[in-house]
């Protein structure tokens, strides 16, 4: 069967382009015994994935130049000749899909899902992102009822859901985001108690001082760079700050330089922990349960940019680097 | 009585001078009821002083100007209104002596102490230093048998402590130090498996490749600055960086500026934390404990620096921003 793929056509220096990409024709051998044949109709884009298309030591392999990106997903089984699957069922890859039209897997590289969900979910708040912050938050963060929770990239998956799920907790939520429009939709829709601009706010230091009248117990951080800068110096005494991401740093070309922040840290017996969500994979069926539960309670909010189309995928990838989306990014296949 | 003091006369600008500090002449008042008088026998010099002479938040209040400095000290008393005491007790502030030849304190200020142990070791390795290594590194390191530790400022009080700890642990203990002497001290009297010699490697990134094959899985960080920047590229994934001191960076006087450490952090799941001894006020009979255990068996050696007279304060604390002492730096009165 003739398929497209979308290859890693070259690594990026720094801001990732168009020309890293490239869309090929391939063909599907036949199907084996024990295998299963699936259409992708969502894929998810994460800012975590800039890091795989360099060559560098990480969590998770590098891409491959001339081999597809991958990215989580869900799929469709659309041929199967392994009695676990059938056609119709809807399926995630363990953990990742290839950017492809359609692939084929061994049945133990696929776990089906309850379709009683928007799909979606299982990419968002329900997916990665959302177990991210709740992980980060919940874990490392430790919140207090009273105390307050800064998170950057606030509009994004996973900040969204560290908000609301401060909020649960009995914290302050305040997000920092990019954009009269998303701070608006943080307030007015997910119930921060407030939200800065970064783009519109000379004065960050001010602005993170108002917000945080009895400053900062956590920072959520997504982002680094200047806005970490900023709300570092208003942590208080034993603060935590999760490190979930440096989106603000991914395509720099040179080593980021930046204040020291060690000697805050001392001074105020500050924690500051880098994770990945794979850290936690052994508590993903715990945070899974917790977030549905508040999701169908209605005291988690959701909500995603979708582009449609599979020739759309490196551009909703390079978007999430110019913050073209509200919350989590998907593209419909 | 007549009695000398040093006061803190100016708050320094980068590194402290002479000139900061001033000796007077103070009368003591008459002795009341429930008070002790006690002379000083040895006063402990600290790199977190350092601190205490801005005008800054920090977790100790600051020295004020035109008062006294303090520091931790092993006193004997001379004369008590108190039933408690008695002349010739040894006694220990709690937690501060002022810098003077006497001082008079209600009873409730002052602990007695075990005059069969060496006094000044209630300076050091049963003291704050020894007491922050063995916190520092069982409770944020939480070292296991086979990793490796590296420690900064590792011929001081803290350091020595520190690498012996590790050693105790089954652990490899790397230090690094400056020069050839302090290095050599480091592996053929305390036991550390390697050292290294910040002064004499122009590439520090070589030489803790080479004492560290496996990589570093705790730094415990005394210093800061270049020497931290080399130390956390080698960093293992879930290392951990308890962050105890920061002395290259304590008399800048601009915000100092290095490399993003963030990035790293998400990227290998790394933990720091900055603490300081205070925090675990409630664990020190535990530590002391431990500690006292260790030492009365042959497994933790103590070293120090002894200045000699009361006028030498000032010089000996200056000191430790040149590495004059090797372990703890003390002044006997």
């Amino acid at each position: 069967m003739k398929i497209k793929q979308i290859l890693l056509a070259a690594r990026p220096k720094g801001l990732p382009v168009a020309s890293n990409f490239e869309t090929v024709d391939a063909i599907l051998p036949e199907l084996q015994e024990d295998e299963v044949m699936v259409k992708p109709l969502y894929f998810s884009v994460d800012p975590y994935m800039r890091g795989r298309m360099n060559d560098a030591k990480s969590y998770i392999p590098p891409f491959q130049v001339g081999e597809p990106i991958e990215s989580t997903g869900v799929a469709e089984v659309t041929n199967s000749k392994s009695a676990l699957f059938k056609a119709g069922d809807k399926v995630m890859g363990n953990p990742f899909l290839p950017w492809a039209t359609a692939a084929i897997f061994p049945a133990a590289h696929l776990r089906k899902i309850d379709d009683s969900i928007p799909l979606t979910y299982y990419l968002g708040v329900l997916g990665v992102p959302g177990l991210t912050a709740y992980f980060g938050l919940a874990d490392i963060g430790k919140p207090q009822a009273g105390e307050t929770v800064v998170v950057s990239g606030a509009a994004g998956a996973v900040g969204i859901a560290v908000g609301q799920i401060a909020k649960i907790m009995g914290c302050r939520a305040v997000g920092i985001a990019g954009g009269a429009e998303k701070v608006k939709m943080l307030t007015d829709t997910f119930g921060f108690d407030a939200a800065i601009d970064y783009k519109g706010n000379t004065n960050m230091d001010a602005a993170i001082a108002a917000a945080c009248p009895n400053g900062v117990d956590i920072y959520f951080d997504n982002v680094g760079g200047d806005i970490s800068d900023a709300v570092i110096k208003h942590l208080n005494f034993f603060a935590r700050v999760p490190l979930c991401g440096q989106i603000a740093l991914y395509n720099s070309t040179e080593v980021p330089v930046g204040p020291r922040i060690q000697p805050i840290m001392v001074t105020r017996s500050i924690l500051m922990q880098g994770f990945t969500i794979g850290n936690y994979s052994s508590r993903f069926g715990e945070g899974f349960k917790q977030l549905s539960e508040w999701v169908k309670a209605g005291k988690i909010k959701y909500t995603e940019t979708v582009e449609e189309g599979f020739d759309r995928l490196p551009t909703a990838l390079l978007g999430l680097f110019s913050g073209r989306n509200s919350g989590k990014m998907v593209v419909k296949v």
